[in-house]
C-alpha cells in the first residue's frame, strides 16, 4: 500500500517540500533555497533531489502514491507553470512543470495546481472545510488568492484559472493593482494593501498614530499598532474588513457555499478582521443566506500548511 | 424506449407546457391560465390535467420519460417550491412541489428547478451553449437571473440556491433592489432598472428625448426609442450594458466560463447591448482571459424556449 505522499511549495527563492501520512501528519520536511539558475531543468534537477533526501529521512521508501505541487500560475489541466513573474526559470515561458519533475523522480505521477487552490485542498483533506462539499478558500498574503470548492471538487473552469477572486472589483475605479486593474480586492485585501491603507490614511491627515513613528510601515506595524489600542490603526481593519465582507457576500450569490477559510499572513488580524467581515458580508446577503454562511480560520500549523496542501494534491494522482 | 419528456413553465398567472423530443422539437404545446385558488393541490391538479392533455396530443403517451419544471424559488435537490412572491399557492409556504406532481401524473418522475437554471440546461442541451462544459446563463428579464454551469452540470451549491447573480452588487449603494438590498445588477440590468435609468435621466435633465412623449416608460419604449436613434435612450442602453459587462468580468474570474449566454426580453435590445458589454467585460478581465470569453445570445425559438428549457431538465430523471 502506497499510503504516502510528497507536498511541494514553490516559492521565488525557496521550496518547503515534506512527506505526509493520510492524516496530514508530515513525517520529514526539508526547506531548499533554489538557485537563481533561469533553466527550469536544473531547478527541476535540485527539486527531484530534494524529493529523494526527503522519503529516505521519512522511511517511507517504495511507498509514495504521488507528488503534490503548489506553485504561482500552475495549471492543473495542464501541468504547465507559465509566466510566474516571481519564479527566475519560469518568468517569460511555458514550463511542463509536472511531466519533467515526475521524470526526474522516476515516474512518481506528480499533480500540480496554484497555491490558492493547494490551500483549499489542503483545508479540505486535513483542515477546517474536512467533510465540506462546497466552500471558498481565501488567502490574505502579500496577494489575496482563492480556490474555490464545488461539489467536493476545486472549481477550476474551462480553462484551470477560475478562482482569481482576488481580482473582482472591491472599489470601482479604486486603487491601481499590481495585475494592472484598478480597484481589485487584492489591492485593499493583501497585506500590502493593509499597509497602502495606513500610509494613504496617514498622509491625509493629521490623527495622531502610533504609526507615525514607523517608517516603510507594514500590515504587521499595523497589526501591532491595533494591538496596542491604536485607533487609527483599528480602523483600517474595520475597513479592510468590511471590503472583504461585501465582496464575500457576492461570492455566496455564485456558489451558496457552506464558509469561507480564510488562510494566511493578514488573517493572523483575525481578531481585528473577523467581526466587520461578518457584519459587512451580512448585510449584503440574500436573505436565505442570513445567519447562513459561516467565516473560520485556517486550523492548519503556520508552518507545515503549505506542504500539507500541496501534499492533498497528490491522493488523487494516478 | 422512452424518448420524450415534458417541459413545464410555471409563472405567476399561467403556465406554459409541452412535449420535446431529443432535438428540441416541441409536438405539442398548451398554455393554461391557473386558478387563483391559494390550495397548491389544487393548482397541481389543474397542472396534471393539462399535462395528460398535451401527451395525449403529441401522441407518445407511455413513452414519456419525465417532466421538467423551471418555477420560481424552485429546488432542484428538495423539490420544494417556497415563498415564491408571483404565485398564490406557494407566496407564503413551502410547497413539495415535486412529489406532489409526481404522484398527480401516475408517477412520472418530476425534476423541478428555477427559471435561470432552467433556461441554463435547455441552452446546453438545445442552444447555443451546446456541448460547453462551462458557461454562464444570464436572463435579462423583469429581473435578472442567472444559471451557472460547471463541468457540464449546473452549479446548486450547498442549499439548492446557488447562482444569484441578480444579486450581486453592481453600483456599491446604488439603487434599492427590490430583493431589500441597494446597488444590486437586477435594479440596473433588468427591464425595469432600464426603464428606471431613463426616468431619473429625463427627471434630471432638460435634454430633448423622444421618451419625453411617453407616459409610464418601459424598456420597450426605450428600445423603440434606441431604433429610432434618440441619443438618451441609446446612452441609457450603454449604461446598462457597461453595468453588465463590469459584472461578467468579476463573474469570469469566478468559474472562468467559456461564454455567457443572454436570454430575455432585454437581451432583444442586443444590438444596441452587446458592444457596451463586450467593451467593458474586456476592460475588466484579467490578461489571461482577455478576448477569450464569448458574449452569446440564446437562439432558442422565444416562444418555446421556456418550455425547452424544463423538458430539458427531464432527460436526467429517473
Amino acid at each position: 500500500m502506497k499510503n504516502y505522499v510528497v507536498g511541494i511549495d514553490i516559492g521565488g527563492q525557496t521550496c518547503k517540500l515534506g512527506v505526509v501520512d493520510a492524516a496530514g501528519k508530515v513525517l520529514a520536511r526539508e526547506v531548499i533555497k533554489t538557485s537563481d539558475n533561469p533553466d527550469a531543468a536544473v531547478i527541476v534537477g535540485e527539486l527531484a533531489a530534494a524529493v529523494r533526501k526527503v522519503i529516505d529521512v521519512s522511511g517511507k521508501k517504495g511507498e509514495i502514491r504521488g507528488i503534490g505541487v503548489g506553485a504561482p500560475n500552475a495549471n492543473y489541466y495542464t501541468g504547465v507553470i507559465s509566466h510566474a513573474v516571481n519564479l527566475p526559470w519560469a518568468a517569460h515561458s511555458e514550463v511542463p512543470f509536472a511531466s519533467m519533475l515526475s521524470e526526474a523522480c522516476d515516474g512518481l505521477p506528480v499533480a500540480i495546481t496554484n497555491d490558492a487552490n493547494a490551500a483549499a485542498v489542503g483545508e479540505m483533506t486535513y483542515g477546517s472545510a474536512k467533510g465540506m462539499k462546497h466552500f471558498i478558500m481565501i488567502t490574505l498574503g502579500t496577494g489575496v488568492g482563492s480556490g474555490i470548492v464545488v461539489n467536493g471538487e476545486v472549481l477550476y473552469g474551462s480553462d484551470g484559472f477560475a478562482g482569481e477572486l482576488g481580482h473582482t472589483c472591491a472599489v470601482r475605479d479604486g486603487r491601481k493593482c499590481a495585475c494592472g486593474k484598478s480597484g481589485c480586492l487584492e489591492a485593499y485585501c493583501s497585506a500590502i494593501g493593509v499597509a497602502r491603507t495606513a500610509r494613504e490614511w496617514l498622509d491625509s491627515s493629521d490623527e495622531p498614530s502610533l504609526l507615525r513613528k514607523v517608517s516603510d510601515i507594514t500590515s504587521k506595524d499595523v497589526y501591532e499598532a491595533a494591538v496596542a489600542g491604536d485607533k487609527l490603526a483599528r480602523r483600517v481593519f474595520d475597513f479592510t474588513g468590511r471590503l472583504l465582507g461585501e465582496k464575500l457576500a457576492d461570492f455566496v450569490a455564485f456558489s451558496a457555499p457552506e464558509a469561507f477559510v480564510l488562510f494566511g499572513g493578514l488573517a493572523r488580524a483575525k481578531e481585528f478582521l473577523y467581526q466587520p467581515t461578518l457584519d459587512a458580508m451580512e448585510a449584503n446577503l440574500l436573505s436565505i443566506w442570513k445567519g447562513k454562511v459561516k467565516i473560520l480560520f485556517s486550523r492548519l500549523d503556520e508552518s507545515d500548511a503549505a506542504i500539507l496542501g500541496a501534499s492533498a494534491l497528490a491522493w488523487e494522482t494516478r
